[in-house]
């Protein structure tokens, strides 16, 4: 097959931890019904569009497998090949995994709070491997070396191989593939496609549950701008994400 | 790695076809209720037992890709990577696919009905693939041959291969495989496993949503007789099956 190839982004929708205000990272922890529905959502839409996937690549966090499972069996697409990796995962939140928002801003200060969670190259304060948040162990990370805590950029360093490998592969192929992953790693996605740069990503938000399209070329870079399915509720959603931990 | 192996077999559960009485076959009709607590069920005795699968293969059919989806969420197995095929999809029912069971014995009598639903070499007739319960022209079967009718014998022909392909293959490699299918492919491999007979196989069930668990050797053949994980339970569900159609 040669190019255009489709490529579709979805975040996963609300999750416990997110309704709690907590910071969540690599913790695996479970949709609630609203992030339910709006994979359910995210599906009807893909199913609207007419773009349907032909793959799907998912992290290894539930949330974001179940977003997949949900939207798939909504486009009736709940048979295609399933890819995973911890590749595209969530950011590892460090130390701050487990912690309440609101608590931490106050403790730390504005400054702090916000270099932790916007910063390029700052990452946290890295998590004890006896926390009972460490991922340290964890049998699905079987031969990885899980890391203690990431910034941006070292989910860029991480997610980057497998886009250029597995992802690509799919691609060239000519499957029209479904990524079902996480703010920060989709955010480095969106990064590398978009060319944007170390200063403008950190105010750059990706909505949950709204499939974002890219259609593109022979080296795999956009040739016509990304597209939400449903662009008003993805900017209305964007702002809100832009609004917590305000709370 | 070598043997003992360890191969977990699970019947979907009760969908609404089963509920509405209907020859299902490759038919894609979803869990119902019922058949989801059934897979919940299914998850919660492998985490009591501490069988836990490394690796998952399912038909390409709903309700078998439901149950372990909802199977492997319950013992925090939703992670492990997935493979899927038509191979292991429900027996293609023919002409039979979405009619009543009971109108179909009152019509047809006794003797025909069960010589379609337990014959080990007689097809029920072809479904015309005008019908809207035929599978020609569906997407997920694109390079395969559609069957239009099987019989178990057919099932068997054509699910062994990946028996000997892949599923042996992740066995080989050390992982425990789960393989969540359907009544008539399960009871195609548990015929070679048990080496039960082409007469005796007419007469076994295997019940859903109860996990079947195999120790396996060099060989891929049993070293011990497979064991359900709720035997009690197990023995009742299947009385229910062998009742089916007597309505």
């Amino acid at each position: 097959m040669s190019a255009p190839y489709t490529l579709i982004l979805l975040r996963h929708g609300v999750s416990d931890w997110n309704e709690r205000n907590l910071f969540t990272g690599w913790v695996d922890v479970d949709l609630i019904e609203a992030g339910r529905q709006e994979a359910v959502r995210g599906g009807e839409l893909l199913a609207e569009a007419g773009i349907l996937p032909d793959i799907v690549h998912t992290s290894l966090l539930r949330r974001a497998i179940t977003t997949a499972n949900i939207s798939l069996d909504v486009c009736d697409r709940h048979w295609i090949p399933v890819r995973r990796s911890w590749r595209l995962n969530e950011r590892h939140y460090g130390a701050l995994q487990g912690l309440d928002k609101s608590a931490t801003r106050e403790k730390y200060g504005d400054e702090q709070f916000m270099l932790w969670r916007r910063s390029f190259d700052t990452p946290p304060p890295p998590i004890d491997p006896d926390s009972e948040f460490s991922q340290t162990g964890d049998p699905r990370y079987a031969g990885v070396e899980v890391p203690r805590t990431e910034c941006l950029k070292d989910v860029i360093a991480r997610m980057m191989p497998y886009w250029e490998g597995p992802i690509q592969e799919d691609l060239r192929a000519g499957h029209t593939v479904l990524v079902a992953a996480h703010g920060n790693s989709l955010r480095a996605l969106v990064k590398h496609l978009d060319q944007i740069s170390d200063e403008d990503i950190v105010s750059l938000n990706i909505p949950t549950g709204m499939p974002l399209v890219y259609t593109l070329g022979e080296d795999f870079m956009p040739i016509e701008p990304g597209r939400y399915l449903d662009p008003e509720a993805a900017a209305e959603a964007a702002a809100a994400v832009a609004a917590q931990g305000k709370k």
